[in-house]
C-alpha cells in the first residue's frame, strides 16, 4: 500500500534520501542499497509515484531543477522503477541531453563515431516513443554512418519543427510519455496479469549517463552469478565494446564474460573491471540475500553499475538458489522455504513443452492433467496397447472416455477426448496415472469410424500421424516437440524436507491403485486421504463380474457375483497396506452409478449380449433402465450402499481380511472406511451396522481381534448442515469438495466448461470454483460442518479430500479450521506440503512480531 | 398421550365415572356422553387401556367382579374403544354367558329360534376368533335351525372339550384374545397407517347385551341423519328383526327407516321408536357437536341406544357436514375449518375413479398430476390431436415427453410415460395443466415402432384401445371405469371463504400461461407467484424462432431471432396482465438448457435440418455441443442470461411493454421480475444492469413511466448462503424448493424414483422430501436465506415457489420465518388456503390459553 506522506517532487538518491519500494519503486530503492554498498553507481534522480502520477494527469515538473543535479551538460537516462519489477513498465530512453552542441562536443571527446552513435539513439527513441511519430521512417541501425542525418531530416519533415534542442523540454517530454505510457490500458491489463493491484503507481529514476562509447575501452554488459535455467553457480552475461543499454545480450559480436575458446573475454581484455564485478556478485548475494543481474558500464575503463535486478529464473533454479543461500546461511531456511510459490512447483513434477522450442498449435481443450507427451494417434484402447507393445508412444484420442479405456490409458502416453470437463472419467484417470491429458477439445472433430481428427483449420490427422499433447496449458500440438525432463533433485527433496519440519497440517494423497499409492509415497505423503475402490471393479476380468451382478435379478444372484469379487479386493488391498506400511488409509467404498459399468455404444452392448448369453434387447432394457438424467445426482455412493447392501459387505469383508493378514505378518493397518455421498444419519447408521457385523464375522472366522475406522465423506450440502449428527456415528468426516462444490453452486464441473471462461472473465465468479475453493459459499458449509461435528465429538478427524486438498487457499482454510489433514492428488502433494509450511512460517512470523 | 394415574382395573359408566379417551378409549367415553344425555345405555363396564394391555401380558384380570355388575345371570358383548375409533380394534364379541343352562332359559323366555341363534352366535365367535379353531368347521348360518348343534359338536371334535359354560371363564378368554389380537403385527400395522402412534392402547366395553330377539317386536339397527356420500340431511341406515349387532346393513330382509314405498319401514311398524331415535339424532348433533351415527336395539318394543360414532363420510360430505353445523350455531366457523384436513381437498378438485367400480390395473407409475382419465391410447401429439378434432377422448403414451409433445397434451384427457418422475417435462406441464398423469410407468414395455405398450402380465395395447390413467394414484386400467366429478360447489366455496378471512400469509399460484391463471384465479389466488416463462417458447412457431436463435452463429443474428418472439412474448404477457387486473404476477426470466429445444430423435433433427436448411451434419454438431452429462446443473438459468443476455433483453422488453398497455388501458401492473438459478451476487448485478437499461429504453420510446420489482429466485444452496449480499440487489427472494432440495440432498428428483421408496421404506428419508419439505436441511437454508437477506434490507419480499408451496408443513414453516406468500399449483391453492387457516386458529387458541 503506498504510504500517505508528502513526498517532494524528486530526490537525488544518496545513503539516506528518504526512498521506499512503494512510494519510488523497486528499482529506486534497489539503487540505493547498492550506494550503502559502495557501488559505482552513477548520479540518479528518482521520481516518487504521486509525482509521476500527477505528471500524467498535465502538471508540469521542474525539469530544470532534476538537470541542475547533472551539472551544465546534463546527459541522463529514465527508466520505469514500478514498485515489483515483474510488473514491467516503460522501456528506457537514454542520451536524453543529446543535441547538435552536445555532439559536436563528444565529437571532439570521443570521436565521430561515438558522438553520432549517442545522437542517433536518442533522435530514434524519442521519434518513435515520445513524439509518436511514424516508426517506418525511423528505421536504421543506430551504428550506421547515415542513420544520425537522415533520423533528424525525418524528425523534422514529420515533426514539422527541428529536432529539440533544448534538455529540459527533452527530460520534459520523457517523463510525460512514460508517465502517460503506464495509464494506457494495454499496459494496465499486462501488469494486472502479472499480479499488479489496481492502482499500482509508477517511479521513474533519471540517471547520469555513463554512455559506454569512446576511444578507450568502453561498452556495456549484463552479468549474473547464477544459470537462469538450473540455477547452478556459472556466471553468466555479455559485455560489449561500444555499446550502451542491453545491447551485449543480443549482439553477435558480444564478448564473454569468463575466459572462453569461443572467443574473446572480459576477463581476457579488462580482468580488473571483471574482478571487480565478482566481487560486486558477492557482495550482492550476501547483502541483498539474492542472485542479482548487474548492469554495467565501462567507460574509458571505468566501471558504472547503472543497476541490479533480481535474477530471472526457471521454476528449478528457484528452487536451487534458495537451498544454497539457505546453506550458506545468507538466508534462514524458513525464508528459502517461502521464497518458492508452491504453484511453481507443479512445472518441476512433469515433462514439459522446451519453451524455446517451436510449436504448431492445433486446438485447445481443457487442461486436464499436468504435463506433456508426444505419440501416435490411437483411437482405441487395443490400438494404444498394441503400439506400447511393440514400444511406440501413443496418445489415445476417444470422443470420451469409459471403463473399457482404462487399459488403453495405462499404455499411452497421454490422453486426448473432445468432451468433457475436469471430473470427467478421462480426466479424473489421467491425473490419477500422472497421465498428461487434455479433455473437451470440442473444437476437434472426431471421426471414429474414419479414425481420424480434424482440427478447426481443416488440417486431418489420421492414426500413426505423431501429436503432441500439453496437458499443463491444453494444448494440442502437431508432430514433435522438444520436451524437458521433470526436476525432481536432491534440492527438491532439501526444500521440502525443511517444509516439513515446519508445517503443522497432515498431507495425504489420493491414490486408488498400488502405482498411485507409489508415487504418493514417492512425492512424501503421510497416508492415503481418499483411495476410490471403484476402479478396483472397471480392470479387466472384474467389469464382467459386476456385469453379471447387474444382470442378476435377484439379492442372492447379487450377492454371489459380488462375492467374487472379493478375492481380488483382497488381494488389491494386500498390497496396499503392505506398501502404506502403517501409514493410515482411507477407503471409500464403491460410489459409481452402476449404468457406467455398462457399455454404450451398440457394439459394446452385442458383445456383452453374446459373453452374458442374454438377448440383446434384454442388455439395451437394462441399459435404458440404469440411465440417468442427472448421473451426478442419481443412483450412486451409499444410495446404492443402502438399496444393495452386498456391495458393501463384500468390500468390507476385502477389507477386514486384508486387515487380518496385514496383523499376521506384523504390519498393524487401522483401516479407514468412508461412506460416500451421505445426506441423511439413518444412512450412516444402516452402513455402520452391515459393516459391523461383517467385522463381527471376519473376527469370528480367524479369530484375530483388528481395529477399524467408519467415517463420512461429506460431498452432499446436506451433510455438512446435519455433521453433528452424522458425527454422532463417525469418527471421521472427510469433505469432498468437487461434489460439494457442484451441489452448492448447482454446477456441474463437466458441463460449466462451456461457459466458465465468460463467467471469470466478467467477474461473475471471481475465479473457477472448482480450481480455487469458493470460502464464501463452500467454505461457509466445511465450517459449519467442522464446527457442528466437533460439537459433539471433540476426538473428530477432519479432512478435505477434494481436488482443492493441493490448492494453498484451501489449505489456509483447512489450518484455520483445526483439520487434521488435507489430501489431495500425488502430484500435489509437495505443493501441498510447501503450500502448508508458507501457512506456518507466515503465522510464526505474525506471532512474533 | 395417556396419562400417569393409578386407574381402576375396570369402571361402571355412569355420568361421573372417571373416564377419558386417552385412557378408556373414544367409545367408552362417547358412551359416557350418551348416557349423561339420557339416552338408553344399556350397563356398560370399561377397561382402560392399562387393563387390556396387562390382560395381554398375561395378567389375570377380576372376571368375576366385573361379571358381578351383571347380574346373576350374566348376557353381555365386549367392544373394542380405541383412543381414535378410526383407528380400529377387534371385533365385537356378543353373547357372553350363553350356556346350556342359560340357552334353555332364554328358550322359555323368548322361543326356541331365539334361543338357539343367541347360543348359536357366541360358540361360532367363540370358536373361530377366541379358540381359534378351523373356521371351516364353523361355517353355518346361526339363524339355521342345525347351526347350534352342529357347531357344539365341531367345538368338542376340535377342541377336546365340552363348549366351555362358565360365563368367568368365557369372559376372561374373550379379552385375553381382544387384547393379545391388538398387539399383532397385522393390528398394528393397519392402525399405524391410519395415523395411530407406536403406544396406542387398546381399551374394551363390557356392555349388558340387549338381545334383539324374542316373541315381542326385537332387533337391531343403525340409524344416521345425513347420507355419508353427500353429507345432506337425509335419514339412512335399516332394521331388521329379530336380529344382533350390524346385521341389518347386510340382509336383504332388512326394514327402511323412513317410509317407503319399496318396502316396509321402521317408521310404520314402530313410529314411537322411530320418533325416539329422530330426537336422539337431534340431541347427538347439538350436544356432541357431530353427526352420528347410532346403534340401536328393540327388544319387545324396549329402544336401547348400544352405540354412536362419527358418521363416515367422504370429503365432500365432510364439508357439507361442517358448513352445516357451523350454518346452524352448532360449532364455529373456526371449528368448521378445522375440521376439514387440506389433504381431503385434492380429491374434491379432480375426476376420480368411483370406488365402487371395478378395476383392472395393468401397471403403476408416479402418480404424477392428480385426476383420471379415460380415453383411447395415442402414440403421438398428432395423433391425438386428431383424435381431438373428432371428438374423441385420448390418452397421450410416449417413452417421455419432450416439447414437441405440449400440443398432444392439450389435446389429449390424459398423459403416460414410461420415464421420468415428479419433475420431468411430462409431469410438469401436466400438473400445469391440471391434465392427469402418470410419469416412470418403467413397467411397461413401449414399442413405438408397433405403436403398442405391453404390460408386464404380458397384454399388448395398440393405438385406438381404450385405457383409464388415474393420476392420483398412479394406477394405469384397462378400458373404461365410472368416474366421478369434481365436487366444486358453494359449501367448498364458503368454506374456503372463512378459511380466507383467518388466515394470515398469502397465496399465489406458479401459474404458466394464460388458462392457468384462469384456473389460479378460480381458486381465488391471490397473484401468480410463479410464472415460468419458457413455455411461452415451446409453442410451435416460437419453437423455430427459438431454433434459428440456436444455430445463429452470432451475437446479433441470436438477438435478431430473439427480438422476433418480442411481439408474442408481449401478447401473452398482455392478456396475463390484462387477465390479472393488477393482482402481482413474478415472472420468472428464461430457464431451461437450450437443448430441450432441439429434437432428439434422428427423425426430429432430419426434419429440422429441412426446415432450417442446413445440412443434418451442422444439426447433429449442434445437438452434440449442446448435450449435458447433468442438465440440472449445467448451461441454464442466470447462466444463459448472462452468457447470451439478448435472451433476457428481449423478455424485459416485452414484460415492460405489455406494462405500459396495461398501464394505458387504466390496468396499473408492477410486474415481478425473478432471475432464476442464481448463485452469486454478481449475476444479479449483470442482469439487473442490462433490465435497468431496457426499463430505460421503453420508458423513453414510450414515454410512459412504470414500476417494476426485481428479485431472486433462490434455488442453489450458495444463493441461500449469500442471501445477504443477494438481497442487496433484489426486492424479493422466492425460494424454490424443487431444486434446492435436489441440490441440498445431492439428488435428481427424476432419477430418486428408482429406489425412494426403499428409502422412505427403510426410515433413511422419513417422508419423500420432495413431498415434504425437509425442515432440518432445505429448512435450515430457508431459514438462514431468509434471516441474512432481511437483515440487510428489512423490507424483503420472502415466499416460497415450489411444488412444497402447497404442503402444510412448508406452510407452517414459511409463516412462522415471517414469509409474505406461499406459491403452489393451481389445484393446491384450495389446500395451501385451508392449512394456512389451520395454522392461524391453532395460533389463535394457543395464544389464547
Amino acid at each position: 500500500m503506498q504510504k500517505h506522506v508528502d513526498l517532494e517532487q524528486f530526490v537525488v538518491i544518496d545513503e539516506t534520501a528518504p526512498l521506499a519500494a512503494n512510494t519510488h519503486g523497486g528499482r529506486a530503492k534497489c539503487l540505493q542499497r547498492l550506494i550503502r554498498l559502495n557501488m559505482p553507481v552513477p548520479l540518479t534522480v528518482a521520481l516518487p509515484f504521486t509525482t509521476v502520477r500527477a505528471i500524467a494527469t498535465g502538471m508540469q515538473v521542474d525539469t530544470d531543477a532534476i538537470l541542475k543535479h547533472f551539472g551544465a551538460r546534463p546527459l541522463v537516462s529514465v527508466r520505469p522503477s514500478s514498485e515489483d519489477p515483474d510488473w514491467g513498465g516503460p522501456g528506457a530512453v537514454l542520451n536524453i541531453g543529446m543535441n547538435d552542441a552536445r555532439h559536436a562536443e563528444y565529437a571532439n571527446l570521443l570521436g565521430h563515431v561515438a558522438a553520432d552513435e549517442l545522437y542517433a539513439r536518442f533522435v530514434q527513441t524519442y521519434s518513435v516513443e515520445v513524439a509518436h511519430l511514424d516508426p517506418d521512417s525511423f528505421e536504421f541501425d543506430v551504428a550506421d554512418a547515415d542513420a544520425l542525418k537522415a533520423m533528424l531530416a525525418a524528425y523534422e519533415e514529420e515533426a514539422d519543427e527541428p529536432f529539440p534542442q533544448d534538455p529540459t523540454r527533452q527530460l520534459r517530454d520523457v517523463l510525460k510519455s512514460m508517465a502517460r505510457a503506464w495509464e494506457g490500458t494495454s499496459a494496465r491489463l499486462l501488469r494486472q496479469a502479472r499480479g499488479a493491484p489496481d492502482n499500482a503507481g509508477l517511479g521513474l529514476v533519471v540517471q547520469r549517463m555513463a554512455p559506454g562509447l569512446g576511444p578507450r575501452e568502453s561498452g556495456s554488459g549484463v552479468i549474473q552469478f547464477v544459470s537462469s535455467e538450473t540455477g547452478k553457480a556459472q556466471i553468466t552475461g555479455r559485455y560489449l565494446s561500444q555499446a550502451q543499454g542491453r545491447d551485449a545480450l543480443e549482439d553477435a559480436g558480444a564478448f564473454y564474460l569468463t575466459v572462453d575458446p569461443r572467443g574473446k573475454s572480459l576477463e581476457e581484455i579488462y580482468p580488473e573491471g571483471f574482478d571487480k564485478l565478482v566481487e560486486f556478485g558477492a557482495v550482492c548475494r550476501q547483502r541483498l540475500r539474492e542472485e542479482m543481474q548487474i548492469e554495467f558500464t565501462l567507460d574509458g575503463g571505468e566501471l558504472s553499475v547503472l543497476d541490479a535486478v533480481r535474477v530471472q529464473r526457471s521454476a528449478q533454479a528457484g528452487l536451487r538458489i534458495a537451498v544454497a543461500l539457505a546453506e550458506d546461511g545468507v538466508i534462514s531456511r524458513e525464508e528459502a522455504v517461502l521464497r518458492i510459490p508452491p504453484g511453481g512447483l507443479m512445472e518441476l513434477m512433469h515433462r514439459r513443452i522446451d519453451p524455446s522450442s517451436p510449436r504448431d498449435v492445433l486446438a485447445r481443450g481443457v487442461a486436464a492433467s499436468p504435463g506433456a507427451a508426444t505419440g501416435y494417434l490411437k483411437f482405441s484402447s487395443a490400438a494404444a496397447q498394441a503400439a506400447a507393445a511393440q514400444g511406440e508412444p501413443s496418445i489415445l484420442v476417444r470422443r470420451e472416455t469409459s471403463p473399457e479405456d482404462i487399459r488403453g490409458m495405462h499404455a499411452a502416453q497421454g490422453v486426448l477426448t473432445m468432451r468433457g470437463g475436469m471430473t470427467s472419467h478421462a480426466a479424473m484417470v489421467a491425473r490419477g496415472l500422472g497421465l498428461p491429458g487434455i479433455v473437451g477439445a470440442s473444437t476437434i472433430h472426431y471421426n471414429r469410424k474414419n479414425k481420424t481428427i480434424t482440427a478447426p483449420d481443416g488440417r486431418v490427422f489420421g492414426e500413426g500421424d505423431l501429436i503432441t499433447i500439453d496437458g499443463t496449458s491444453g494444448s494440442v500440438l502437431a508432430g514433435e516437440v522438444t520436451l524437458l525432463e521433470p526436476a525432481l533433485d536432491d534440492t527438491f527433496q532439501t526444500l521440502l524436507g525443511w517444509a516439513d519440519e515446519m508445517r503443522d497440517i497432515k498431507v495425504r494423497a489420493n491414490a486408488d491403485t498400488v502405482e498411485e499409492a507409489q508415487m504418493a509415497l514417492a512425492f512424501a505423503a503421510e497416508g492415503i486421504g481418499l483411495c476410490r475402490t471403484e476402479h478396483m471393479f472397471f480392470e479387466e476380468n472384474r467389469l464382467t463380474v459386476m456385469r453379471e451382478m447387474i444382470f442378476s435379478e435377484t439379492t442372492d444372484g447379487r450377492a454371489a457375483a459380488v462375492e467374487r469379487l472379493v478375492p481380488m479386493q483382497l488381494s488389491d488391498f494386500r498390497r496396499l497396506f503392505k506398501l502404506l506400511a502403517g501409514k493410515p488409509v482411507c477407503i471409500r467404498l464403491f460410489d459409481p452409478p452402476l449404468h457406467e459399468f455398462l457399455p454404450q455404444t451398440r457394439e459394446g452392448m452385442r458383445e456383452l449380449a453374446d459373453a452374458l448369453d442374454v438377448p440383446l434387447s434384454k442388455v439395451e432394457r437394462r441399459v435404458d433402465a440404469l440411465a440417468e438424467f442427472n448421473p451426478m445426482l442419481g443412483l450412486r455412493g451409499v444410495r446404492l450402499g443402502v438399496t444393495m447392501p452386498e456391495i458393501y459387505d463384500a468390500q468390507a469383508r476385502a477389507i477386514f481380511m486384508a486387515t487380518v493378514e496385514a496383523l499376521q505378518e506384523d504390519n498393524p493397518v487401522t483401516p479407514e472406511i468412508m461412506i460416500p455421498l451421505v445426506s441423511a444419519r439413518r444412512e450412516v447408521e444402516l452402513v455402520q451396522g452391515r459393516v459391523e457385523a461383517v467385522a463381527a464375522e471376519v473376527r469370528a472366522k480367524t479369530g484375530v481381534d483388528f481395529e477399524y475406522k467408519l467415517g463420512v465423506m461429506v460431498e452432499t450440502p446436506r451433510a455438512a448442515l446435519r455433521a453433528g449428527e452424522i458425527a454422532a456415528h463417525a469418527t471421521f468426516l472427510s469433505f469432498g469438495t468437487n461434489d460439494l462444490t457442484q451441489m452448492t453452486y448447482g454446477l456441474s464441473r463437466d458441463d460449466a466448461g462451456r461457459f466458465m471462461s465468460d463467467y471469470v472473465q466478467k467477474g461473475v465468479y471471481p475465479e473457477d470454483p472448482f480450481h480455487r475453493l469458493d470460502l464464501e459459499g463452500v467454505g461457509e458449509l466445511l465450517q459449519l460442518g467442522a464446527d457442528r461435528g466437533r460439537a459433539v465429538r471433540s476426538s473428530l478427524t477432519l479432512s478435505i479430500c477434494g481436488e482443492h486438498g493441493g490448492d494453498p487457499d484451501a489449505i489456509a482454510f483447512c489450518r484455520d479450521a483445526g483439520f487434521d489433514y488435507v489430501s489431495c492428488s500425488p502430484f500435489r502433494v509437495p505443493v501441498a506440503r510447501l503450500a502448508a509450511a508458507h501457512l506456518a512460517i507466515r503465522d510464526g512470523q505474525a506471532q512474533s512480531k
